[in-house]
């Protein structure tokens, strides 16, 4: 098959589409579809608008953020992220939310990858980046967004992870990649 | 603060929740909540049932499926996963899906985190576990489900991550938890 023809291996073809559901930032249909030996199945799809996360270094510490998670019922430490504004760049998107967030710019930020979060029901996508040589400015969250900051070391990252205060994807994401540059001096698949 | 209500920083109280939908796999809600200072706001949520995924290991290879990703309108090549069936344990799950999607059997699985897939609007918990001392037994997908399976190197997967053959955050996390397994000997937060 051919590079294009790869990416639609065992396709899954639709039929129909309802719409669910339209809201402030996900949307929600569930599709018919054929699947490849002639059968039919549904698939319930989310659609997102895709976010950006930055691993902010400080140093030897990374800069991460508390929020409450209304869907977890409970508030978590994460880097910080956020949604995609309509036809925004990744990079800008990056470089606004670690501002908004924490106050911390950077001149140097390096895309270390993109990932979906949950490809069997959602199409979002999210965009991480690393920041480094921050500066200090003033932080500016959105109207409904409380949050700590914090700048923990490696170690404390990781007894994070075991404690369950840091128990995102993209955090432990992150914090593996952290691992990894300082072990490899490298960082990401750009 | 006790460890209790730690985990209740910038709580938002739910006021009332409409269900949306309820679908064979996640359902969805939209909660009007109270925020830290007294305003309000909505939230939408989406239910999922919580899944596993198998970072795979037979000699210095880790097995992957590639399957169509609906949400995505492409294929994919992904660690083994799927979801967990209603009161089923993570870890049974696990050696369930492993067996299912690729025939593999494994006398040693090993926990290596738990992280939720995309906080901001979805409860989806993901249990990653590693698995070695594999025996090859027989296939035996969903009736919905068509995959190939594979057996990559390191270098391989770290190749499919640059090319965005492998682009899901579950699998990208497993690539670099097996990277600093090779480099650490360790893996894992348990």
């Amino acid at each position: 098959m051919s590079g294009q023809d790869q990416h639609k291996k065992f396709e899954e073809k639709t039929i129909s589409s309802e719409p669910i559901f339209q809201g402030k930032i996900i949307s929600l249909q569930v599709d018919t579809v054929t699947l490849p030996n002639g059968g039919t199945a549904t698939r319930e799809i989310v659609k997102h608008p895709g976010a950006v996360g930055v691993l902010a270094l400080l140093g030897d510490k990374m800069i991460v953020v508390e929020q409450y998670r209304k869907p977890l019922e409970k508030s978590q430490v994460e880097i910080p992220a956020g949604k995609l504004d309509p036809g925004e760049d990744p990079l800008q998107a990056a470089i606004r939310e670690l501002e908004e967030e924490t106050g911390y710019r950077s001149s140097s930020l390096k895309h270390v990858c993109s990932f979906y979060t949950s490809p069997g029901f959602a199409d979002e996508i999210l965009h991480l980046y690393v920041a480094e040589e921050l500066t200090k400015g003033e932080a500016n969250p959105d109207d409904d967004e409380f949050l700590d900051i914090e700048a923990i070391t490696l170690e404390e990252a990781q007894r994070y992870i075991s404690d369950q205060k840091i128990s995102d994807a993209k955090t432990i994401l992150a914090v593996y990649a952290w691992q990894l540059y300082r072990l490899t001096g490298q960082i990401g698949h750009s």
